[in-house]
């Protein structure tokens, strides 16, 4: 049975080296303003939250095997009677008029990793860049903007950015995530002091392969955090 | 009305200058082995999840205007089904055998400036040393660690000690209040330079008076968090 009063909604970041994403699903189109969404549907009985995340991830976009972890609830009364999503809700939903509150997930994948595909009442499935994000259905951007700034707490305290590297990775590279996602410029000298005088990156005796440039070290994680 | 599926559960800590408490209230005795619980309650239909967890702790410990976050969302498909809590239920529950998602909130108060009395279903309300905090209701001691993990990682972050602190404070209090809260100890040179360095603090022309002892240099946070 599914939980007319509470839902999961998952913000989905991928990084491809250069650019910050986030997944976005297409509604069918109803006449609706805003079709896009994030990836969400109601709790079933049987689940835990944490459940109801992977499982709606897996059903709308075929991803499966995600760093999911919640960022907050959302529970304004009126987050889901903007008359926008009526039509979508009286067609997907057998109780469209209740209360809904959600519980928000984020997860990080490198886009090589994952190649999302629509199923269930996703029309679509889209990587759209995390800077230029549409107007989303319900309180998603709300949502979304949520995410986004766990993301970045998270990365600032050096928790999260692996996950968006490869296992071995440049300093380079590293400096990139971090640039991108907090929107800054970084001094090259101070941030390869900083990661390597506090010990969050272990260097390897190894350097890049396949680059016309001359090879840079590689470093991996220090699981310090 | 009464949302029968989602309730909000609050974790108040309180800190007296020496210790780390947290606020407990006791249910009515039904025979039931623990009758200790979090204040908390089920989400009515015109109200946000913040203004349910402000109105909760009024409604049941006095409480009023308290710097309340949200620290997670508890929801085990079997969180409130526990034979203990049962008797509880049936008596105060319209709809006793309901899943019930619970979305959590911690507060900081500074003990001297609040003064909770019980009300509303609970029968007594009091200070519990955080370090020993006895069996709770429901997933009420998981919910409890969860809040206090939430407060050290702020803590940490130097986000919220001023919370706990007078308004001007010595520093060996703000040291006192870090240590008690991550169970440590600091070396009073090493804390002291970081958080001046740091310009966590501003130090003040003004020093302790009423003491025995030399008086010490009073500071104020730097609102810099």
């Amino acid at each position: 049975m599914i939980n007319p009063n509470v839902s999961v909604d998952c913000v989905v970041f991928g990084f491809d080296g250069q650019r910050l994403n986030a997944l976005l699903i297409e509604q069918e189109d109803l006449g609706q303003d805003h079709r896009f969404a994030l990836p969400g549907d109601h709790l079933q009985d049987e689940e835990s939250l944490d459940e109801a995340a992977s499982r709606v991830l897996k059903e709308l976009t075929g991803l499966t095997g995600l760093y999911l972890r919640q960022c907050g609830a959302f529970g304004d009364p009126n987050r889901v009677s903007n008359t926008n999503d009526l039509p979508w809700l009286r067609t997907h939903r057998s109780n469209p008029e209740a209360r809904v509150i959600t519980i928000a997930y984020y997860a990080l994948v490198k886009m090589e990793d994952f190649n999302p595909s629509a199923s269930g009442f996703a029309k679509r499935v889209f990587w759209a860049d995390a800077y230029d994000v549409p107007a989303l259905a319900f309180d998603h951007n709300d949502i979304f903007n949520r995410a986004l700034g766990t993301l970045r707490k998270a990365l600032k305290d050096m928790q999260v950015g692996f996950k968006l590297l490869p296992e071995k990775f440049t300093l380079t590279q590293m400096q990139s995530v971090h640039e991108v996602i907090l929107r800054t410029t970084f001094d090259k000298r101070n941030f390869r002091k900083k990661v390597i005088n506090d010990n969050w990156v272990i260097p390897l005796e190894e350097k890049q392969t396949g680059v016309y440039h001359k090879p840079a070290r590689l470093y991996r994680w220090s699981n310090k955090a």
